[in-house]
């Protein structure tokens, strides 16, 4: 597809070829712009995520599509969409159905919302914990 | 690398060998928390990250360390490295040198403050310019 259409074109062109069917996905809170999780969508999960209007991924780890929140109940509702330049990187904006986007839980036994939960200190060469 | 330790340690292992050597990068501005674009580092991208303070990439298209900014000037100022719970995504939350951080330019001539300047349409299954 000619660049200046991909850039400026109003047609979705999602580049799921370019890296072995797979595109980023970032998840982002519709309100407090807090960044939650980074995800990779193929074809199917980003169709299923349309249709559905819940934020949906390729598991790399599994090798299935996954719905965030079939499990735990917590689900990722999917206010926005954006699209990068290049077509080969993606937003969902979410409304959280839950508390946490994160499988991982704190020091209180919660879940944690975000997955970025440690800040990497480059003068210990270490990482803090922000949300512990 | 025990998965208890890659969550909550505080050892710094980026997983770059899981992707092929690269990890995705989310740059983020620090003050308004809009996301900016998506790049890729891998381990030489991210020490030169640490050491210069300025986002550093690997192009992926012209497969090449990229400082973002070294033929613009708009070199994005890493204030914070934030890092995710499997260590194979981080977030580069920068203060912008100049005014963008995007290659293309919108109507007025500007050069496009993010990347992500289209919203998904699903109803029209279309794109539409945020930032025209």
């Amino acid at each position: 597809m000619n660049k200046q259409v991909l850039e400026e074109g109003k047609q979705l062109n999602l580049q799921f070829d370019k890296r072995g069917g797979l595109i980023p996905v970032i998840v982002q809170n519709s309100e407090s712009k807090e960044i939650l999780m980074l995800g990779y969508a193929n074809r199917q999960a980003f169709e299923k995520t349309v249709s559905s209007g819940m934020a949906t991924f390729w598991s790399t780890s599994r090798k299935q599509i996954w719905t965030k929140g079939e499990t735990s109940g917590d689900y990722l509702l999917v206010d926005k969409i954006l699209v990068d330049c290049d077509q080969d990187s993606i937003i969902y904006q979410v409304t959280m159905q839950g508390s946490g986007a994160c499988h991982t839980k704190n020091n209180r036994g919660n879940t944690r919302k975000s997955c970025f939960y440690r800040e990497y200190q480059g003068s210990k060469d270490s990482l803090e914990n922000i949300d512990p």
